[in-house]
């Protein structure tokens, strides 16, 4: 019993001496397999950025945006980037820097959002991905909250998170 | 003087009777210029169409939508496609029949939208378009008209035409 597997391993050798092209071969396959596995496990990877649920994704990205918004204005300006567009109150202004500024220079200095819905949607083969937010916002001072909407296109960097390339605001007068 | 330009032809026919390939050539070339021709012609086509003015295609886009909303729903059907989708108040709906069903099922007959504002934004380099709209919706046999607020994601169409790719649509509350 303890020699049987010895020998099977001298019959191995022994093969795999005398038949150095099947030695060659099976190294060659054990390298494409090696290739192919990290190949699916790369596609597995994406597939699970892919499949992860958008309306979590969106709620994580609101929360955080209006967080930020409400405590640290100038704190927005890592989730746009240069080709970042925002549409405030029908005005157009163009790259994280621009944004940033018009944002800060808004004529209050602390407010409050309440968000009420939002809903969100895939945005096509890129990967990014629509945020549509309606809500309230509270100024420090005024009585009554002002109803908003605002909608974010938002597409992924390449550190797979995603940054605003989109951004559309607008009050909802009474 | 009438001599002439027969004994030109006469010389030039001589030639493409001996010099087969130089004719063959001359073809070729004329076939490639007429290629390049088109192409540089559809190119163009496609630059006219990138520098319309993105405000004025979607102040027509929300025209043509509300006034067909408003007189037949079931007429809005060429605007989607198999793969858009529409978030109706919360609710998902994917692909042109499911959403004309749904829009053509809403518990009015008789409806009238009112546009407040129309904001658009391009959408990144498959040459989509952002369209944000708030307005009011009034009812037929409703006192008070409702706000809303909608979000379009147009995409562009081999026609040069554009389809519903997203739409989110919303009520805002009092």
């Amino acid at each position: 019993m303890q020699k049987s597997p010895s020998l099977f391993y001298d019959i191995i050798l022994l093969h795999l001496h005398t038949h150095k092209t099947l030695l060659l071969l099976l190294l060659l396959l054990l390298l494409l397999l090696l290739f192919f596995s990290r190949f699916k496990a790369t596609g597995g990877g994406k597939r699970q950025a892919a499949e992860m649920d958008p309306d979590a994704v969106a709620k994580a990205f609101v929360d955080h945006y209006y967080s930020t918004f409400d405590a640290n204005r100038a704190g927005l300006s890592n989730l746009y980037q240069d080709s970042s567009m925002l549409t405030f109150e029908g005005q157009k202004i163009q790259g994280s820097s621009n944004i940033v500024a018009k944002l800060t220079s808004l004529p209050f200095q602390q407010c409050k959002h309440s968000i009420t819905t939002v809903d969100c949607q895939p945005s096509g083969p890129a990967g990014g991905m629509l945020v549509f937010v309606s809500g309230n916002l509270q100024l420090s001072g005024e009585q009554h909250a002002l109803k908003f909407s605002q909608m974010f296109h938002l597409m992924p960097t390449p550190q797979s998170s995603f940054y605003v390339f989109n951004d559309i605001f607008r009050l909802n007068y009474a």
